[in-house]
C-alpha cells in the first residue's frame, strides 16, 4: 500500500469512527489543558511537537486541526518505505518492516534524530516517557518535566499501577514512575483534583 | 562517543580548518545567491528545510548562522544512537551502525518520515536530488523544482560529466540528470552565467 493510500484509511477512519463511550470521533477527544498548554508555549516563542508511540501516519492528518501542530512537528514510530516510479507516478510503498519505534528510550534518540537540541520543556503521562523526561531535565538552566496522571474514571478513566489503580496493558503509569517524579521533582498533574476540564468540546 | 562529544570535535574543526583553495573557514563557503532564496521564501512564509547526504549531526552545528537554518529543519543522513545513564547522567551514544541515508530515494524517504508533507519547491544539484525533484514535482498544483549546475571553473569549480564537464568523484550532475531536467522542465541555473555572485564572502 502506498503512503497516500494508507493516509485516506487514516482520514476516512477518523472521520467515521466513534468513541464507544464518549460518542465522539476519536479527533475530538483531546485534552482542553493541553491544547491550551500548547498555545500558551506557541505564543511565548516556543516550537511545539508531538513525541508519541503511535505510528506517525497515523496522527500527522489530525494534529495540526487538533492540536495546531502541523505534519513535520510530529514524530512517532515509523516503518520502511520504499521509493519507487509506477506508470511514471513516483509513490512511497509502506513495508512490513519497523523503521523506528518512538517510545522509551526511542524518544530522546528520536529527539536528537529529528530535532537535534535539547527540548525546554516535556510532557508525559506514561512510563514511555521517562527517558523524554530524562533527557529534557538533564540540560543545563531551567527545565520543565510534567507527567499527567489519569486518576479520574468519572470524566475519562483511573489507571496506574502507581496509586493501587488499575494496571492496564499499554500506556501505564507504575509506582516506579511516580517515584522517579518525586526524586526529580518531577510535576504529577492528577486529571481529577487539578483539571478543571478534560476534554475540549465540554466547553 | 557520545553525541556531545561529536558535536564539540565538529564545531572546533569548523572553527579551525580553513578551506585550502579559498582560504576560508568551509563555514564561510556558502552560496550567497542560495542565502537570499532561503530568505525570500522564509520571507514569503515558506518553512525552509535543508535535505544533505552530509551527516546530520555535521551540519546542524552551523547551519542556524550560515543559512538561518535552525537545526530542526535539517535533515541528514543518520547513525544508531544508544541511551545511556552514566553517573546518572543522561547520553547518547553515537554507534557504528547507518540509520538513514538521505541521498537520492532517501531524500523522498526522508520527506515523508521527518516533514510529512510534499515540498512545494525543491533545489539540488546533483543526481542525488533527482528523486526528490520528482517527488516535489508529482504534487498537484504549481511546483517549483531548480538545479544548480556548476560550470564555473574560475570561481568555484567546473564539473558534470554532463556538457562534457569533469566526472566528480561524489555530487555528479550526470547527462541523464539533465536530459530529465530537460524533459520534466526543471530550471538548470548555471553558476558561470546566472550568479552574479557566488560565496556570500564576496560582497
Amino acid at each position: 500500500m502506498s503512503t497516500a493510500e494508507f493516509e485516506e484509511i487514516v482520514t476516512d477512519w477518523q472521520d467515521e469512527a466513534r468513541h464507544p463511550r464518549f460518542e465522539r470521533r476519536y479527533t475530538e477527544l483531546v485534552y482542553q489543558p493541553m491544547v491550551e498548554l500548547l498555545a500558551f508555549l506557541r505564543a511565548n516563542e516556543f516550537k511545539t511537537y508531538i513525541f508519541s508511540g503511535g505510528g506517525v501516519e497515523f496522527m500527522r492528518p489530525m494534529t495540526e486541526a487538533a492540536y495546531g501542530v502541523p505534519p513535520e512537528e510530529v514524530v512517532g514510530s515509523t516503518i520502511e518505505t520504499r521509493y519507487e516510479v509506477r506508470d511514471g507516478e513516483p509513490v512511497l510503498m509502506r513495508l512490513p518492516e519497523i523503521d523506528f519505534i518512538d517510545d522509551e528510550a526511542g524518544k530522546p534518540i528520536g529527539i536528537h534524530k529529528f530535532i537535534g537540541r535539547r527540548p525546554i520543556a516535556a510532557f508525559g503521562n506514561s512510563t514511555g516517557d521517562r527517558e523524554m523526561l530524562e533527557w529534557t531535565g538533564a540540560g543545563s538552566g531551567p527545565r520543565l518535566m510534567m507527567l499527567l496522571f489519569h486518576d479520574d474514571d468519572e470524566r475519562e478513566y483511573a489507571y496506574g499501577s502507581a496509586k493501587g489503580l488499575a494496571d492496564p496493558m499499554l500506556g501505564a503509569f507504575p509506582p516506579s514512575l511516580m517515584e522517579t517524579a518525586e526524586e526529580k521533582d518531577w510535576i504529577v498533574a492528577s486529571m481529577k483534583d487539578d483539571w478543571n476540564q478534560v476534554f475540549a468540546f465540554e466547553s
